[in-house]
């Protein structure tokens, strides 16, 4: 500690208690955080002198951004020490012709969607963690969110990355290029590899032309094969920047909670709330499908938004059924399939589910557009929450076995961490996981790079 | 010899003289090609087999796919065994939901292309060389061209890889998941690794929604800082698919060798083709930003297209640069720098070219919009083809130096390969080619894999 006193200032390091119990978690609830200290780096060679330090004094090293994650990737549980990149968070550089932003790993999310939008461009990774999530953690957990469907992930934004190994190496990856066809591109590594690896300080983010405005419907289906044909009849014709989907279980909680009306005069199984940028041409397209989504029956029924406010409106029973589920301290799972596998998918999980546990509510929702589940369980009353705890480890159990019989992912955006690392070779097989291994000796030999996260 | 025969049939290994020539190289020209033999596996397990038995008999594989490199990447020098995927060209597998095409690396570029068409979806990945390449080899050096200013590089659209690495593992690499938070991304680092990691034998292909149709402009302009006010014009106003730069001696080779007119009625020193989606509002739009790049005097004259004949006119332009120039058997280069960069590079380098060669004819052209210049120059008459590949070894050292001094590429979309190896330095740090190399022995731990390609 009297070490780190030499490169870092007072005002950088913390260790009272509330200060280590909030800078050593992320969103996860379970864990008992017990970081030994706090530090707080201004520039990329304090991270490197902490890095140094770490080796020396054999000292593991936990990297914190916005601590929104939800696996509990950014936890300190073993006196480790917590990188907080807080003090990062300067933008320092614009560049208008490359439509590129250079800025440390510590700025917020939206800071940069508001950045760009001031230069009449477009940030285009968007979720409802971007008011407190950091660009370092969205590079290392590779962040998706609600328009992944039309714009990609973070690693599609993301042309620079500056870093520091776990050797304490300085490297700069790809320079903010758009080609570059010089051996393994090292910064695509790095994209979602938690921490493990190395700390992100700088990123080179590519923007985007800004989108006109948009146009969003709310659709009702019968059941998930109809909305898998609904979505197919939209990406065919027109250009999609979110298609998300959730159960009327999952509606019912978000109007009871923020106190508006039913959408439609009937309730339907399930919902959907699409997206596409306003053209000349958008409206006139999205009636023409809704009307063969009516004819063939796939859509029960429809509504094209027809003012700013009644987006929001449609927005908000999909965005807000995280917060409204929260009271119910609800069991949650991130997963991914193939599209085409979800509905198969969700009906195989549902006789499992309802089979094991008849009683229990199962909310669905997500990006179904990309194959990306939510499932939300919420604790059934007459269970207390530590019961609860233990059934839903055999619940995962259940999930990640049908996950692996479907060939998909343990974890579509939130990363594995702590939660899912029992559960890797669910989705990796056991040569994958020892070559990430190795991988991880390659970049951090001494194993400072918050260790345990992972695998 | 005699194992390969046992699990190899008579009509997959080739050994006379010719075949070995033939399978033997890519497109460079200046190597003196050496195989023992050439093998064509049919499966993923045929492959295995190769990789173990060379192992076994420590043999070098290269392997070869379309061989349509500018690198010497496929070239196989010292009595390797080439690997060529020519009989698996079967495509295995389409979803319609998924919207993608699950095949075999020996898959033509084009035939993906044409088979996407046939489903009314796009694969946009488009280079002259595709009616030749194949999809393993566009994947092993992440292949670029012409629309990546819209659709990114081959990375963007694929989803899933299998593969063989060095140690003989097979590995199912993401699984066609859009989605898969599940740490390092091993996917990526194969893609552009040039066949020094292992073999990717199948390839699960994202496939786009298909454009409507295409508006191409042609348009002039006075030097490369207009050029690049023009792109930004664009840019900020329309969704570009391409937006590539030639220089007058450029056009003028080619109007010479397809025998066509001056497509203005003055000559000017650079030329743009751009190209946007059509729709409804694109002709207008592109009218005005016309007049506005006159207005300010950035585009000095331009044209719209009228037909389908003349969209194709102003693409030849560009096209078929490259075939026009090659009576003059011209030193070619690849770089790319970020697109700011793009006049200050070009002023540097010209400056520098002309004071060294004064005689030289040089010829510019690139994907501008990508930072990306293809460097032409042209062998004097009265310079020996020996004394100009001389020459050119020293231009070499000073584009590389420049390069470097703008922190470029000295491979935009080329690769490494043979021709490169020996200027990596100049856009990767020691540090990072030493974890490149400890990763190259993680796959490939007895340097088997193309070995003495990258480095």
């Amino acid at each position: 500690m009297t070490e780190l006193k030499s490169f870092l200032k007072s005002d950088q390091i913390l260790t009272d208690q509330a200060s280590l119990q909030n800078y050593g978690k992320d969103w996860t609830t379970y864990f008992d955080i017990n970081p030994s200290a706090i530090v707080f780096p201004r520039t990329t060679e304090e991270v490197q002198k902490l890095v140094l330090w770490a080796i020396e004094t054999k000292t593991a090293l936990v990297p914190s951004g916005g601590r929104t994650g939800l696996s509990g990737g950014a936890c300190a549980l073993n006196q480790e020490v917590v990188v907080s990149f807080e003090k990062m968070n300067r933008i320092l550089n614009f560049e208008d012709l490359d439509q590129t932003l250079l800025c440390e790993a510590g700025v917020i999310t939206e800071a940069i969607q508001k950045y760009a939008e001031d230069k009449n461009l477009y940030y285009p990774i968007d979720f409802a963690a971007k008011g407190s999530s950091q660009i370092g953690g969205n590079v290392a957990t590779n962040a998706g969110g609600i328009k992944v469907l039309r714009y990609g992930l973070t690693r599609n934004w993301i042309s620079g990355l500056k870093i520091v190994t776990g050797s304490g190496e300085i490297l700069e990856l790809n320079k903010g290029l758009i080609k570059n066809a010089t051996g393994y591109d090292l910064r695509q590594l790095f994209i979602g590899s938690e921490g493990t690896l190395g700390f992100v300080t700088e990123v080179t983010v590519q923007l985007a032309r800004r989108p006109q405005d948009f146009e969003v419907v709310l659709l009702a289906s019968e059941n998930l094969d109809e909305v898998m044909k609904i979505f197919t009849l939209f990406r065919k014709q027109i250009e999609l920047t979110a298609f998300e989907m959730f159960s009327r279980a999952a509606l019912e909680k978000v109007l009871h909670a923020q106190k508006t009306p039913d959408p439609f005069d009937q309730s339907y199984p399930f919902y959907i709330v699409a997206e596409v940028e306003k053209t000349a041409e958008s409206s006139d397209r999205l009636m023409q499908i809704l009307e063969q989504g009516m004819e063939t029956g796939s859509i029960q029924n429809g509504n094209v938004s027809q003012s700013k406010t009644q987006s929001s409106l449609f927005w908000s029973y999909r965005e807000n059924i995280s917060e409204s589920l929260s009271a119910f301290s609800p069991y949650k799972n991130d997963i991914a399939v193939q599209v085409s596998k979800v509905p198969d998918f969700v009906k195989d999980l549902q006789t499992i589910l309802s089979s094991s546990y008849p009683k229990w509510e199962v909310i669905w929702f997500g990006h179904i557009g990309d194959g990306n589940l939510h499932i939300n369980i919420l604790r059934p009353k007459d269970l207390s929450k530590e019961d609860f705890v233990k059934e839903c480890q055999k619940v995962d159990q259940l999930v990640f076995d049908c996950v692996a019989k479907f060939s998909g992912s343990i974890s579509a955006e939130h990363g594995v961490g702590l939660t899912k690392k029992k559960f890797l070779s669910k989705t990796k097989s056991p040569a994958e996981i020892e070559i990430m291994k190795q991988i991880k000796k390659t970049f951090d030999p001494h194993n400072i790079c918050n260790p345990g996260k992972i695998f």
